[in-house]
């Protein structure tokens, strides 16, 4: 699989961290997986965002209009894939806030389902932006576990503080080519190798 | 995970074959793959439909609704998702002839994604219904691929002989729960086990 990413999208960039403002996290894991695929690194896809078709019109000589539709709750993550012969899920989420990430703006079924992959013998996390200090982190699940359970099982507080993204989770270098090199990150955390 | 299945969704059935007549492939697929996840055999799920959204009006009290909307090519194949620490990755197809499967229901790069899924350690292959017979087949990508590169890179035939299938695809039985065991296929063909 060739690299064809410089041809398709030329664009001009500066420094990492500036070119990166105003770019939203999806776009940026986006453009990375497509590195990683135009470089045979991983597959690694997002999945369209789930939508009931209510109505649909077929006009002549045109392709088919959906006239009427709505957003569903998805029932699993945003992203999948296979890299280095194992099986990769995550979501991304981005965290506008300066003290905490607040546990509702994950789904109870993203959870199990992470949980899910994980007893199957898959890698499963979080990619959880910063916008306010432009910092990305992966959060392995067991963390975001650890705090989904004291919240909603005892009743505790419903969000992951700073502190723990500091501690206890990841910061994910940004880059050119990838933008967000997060398998770097999980080569160090779940396959243990070091460059 | 508990086994929900039987009291969610509650069904007369007769004999499996006559139960299945006018169910189609997804929905056979979808209820294997609720079966799987329900008694944590596997967590495998179909990906959405991907949508091109160009208008979306938001009613004062009501939710979103997407106004126009068009269907986009899938970049991927309908299925993955992890089995026994396996990445798995499948298309499924319905085929209406007597003798032949037309390879132009197979789109480019779901052949070339299957292709990348087994070159990085996963399992991938096509699940085709032969709508005239009742039957429905494991077929292993390497076959699929063997017909396509005489297709389109000798100008041979367009299409995969019913022959093909009895001698070098893998039947898939029906049956009540789970519908169509295509994991049991999975284990003998790419696992190596037998019952």
């Amino acid at each position: 699989m060739a690299l064809n990413y410089p041809n398709r999208k030329p664009q001009v960039h500066k420094e990492a961290n500036k070119a990166n403002l105003g770019m939203d996290l999806e776009t940026m894991i986006n453009e990375s997986n497509e590195y990683f695929l135009n470089n045979d690194i991983a597959v690694i896809h997002k999945k369209p965002t789930p939508i009931q078709i209510v109505k649909v019109d077929y006009p002549m000589r045109a392709k088919a209009v959906i006239t009427e539709a709505y957003y569903k709750t998805p029932s699993t993550t945003d992203y999948n894939g296979i890299y280095k012969g194992k099986y990769i899920d995550f979501e991304a989420k981005e965290n506008h806030n300066k003290t905490a990430f607040p546990l509702a703006n994950i789904h109870p079924h993203q959870m199990s389902h992470l949980k899910s992959i994980i007893k199957h013998g898959g890698i499963g996390f979080l990619i959880i932006a910063w916008n306010k200090y432009n910092e990305y982190y992966l959060v392995p699940y067991e963390v975001a576990e650890k705090f989904w359970d004291a919240a909603y099982k005892k009743d505790e507080r419903k969000s992951i503080p700073y502190e723990t993204f500091k501690k206890e989770c990841y910061l994910i270098k940004e880059g050119y080519l990838p933008r967000l090199n997060y398998l770097k990150v999980v080569d160090e955390v779940y396959l243990n190798k070091k460059d």
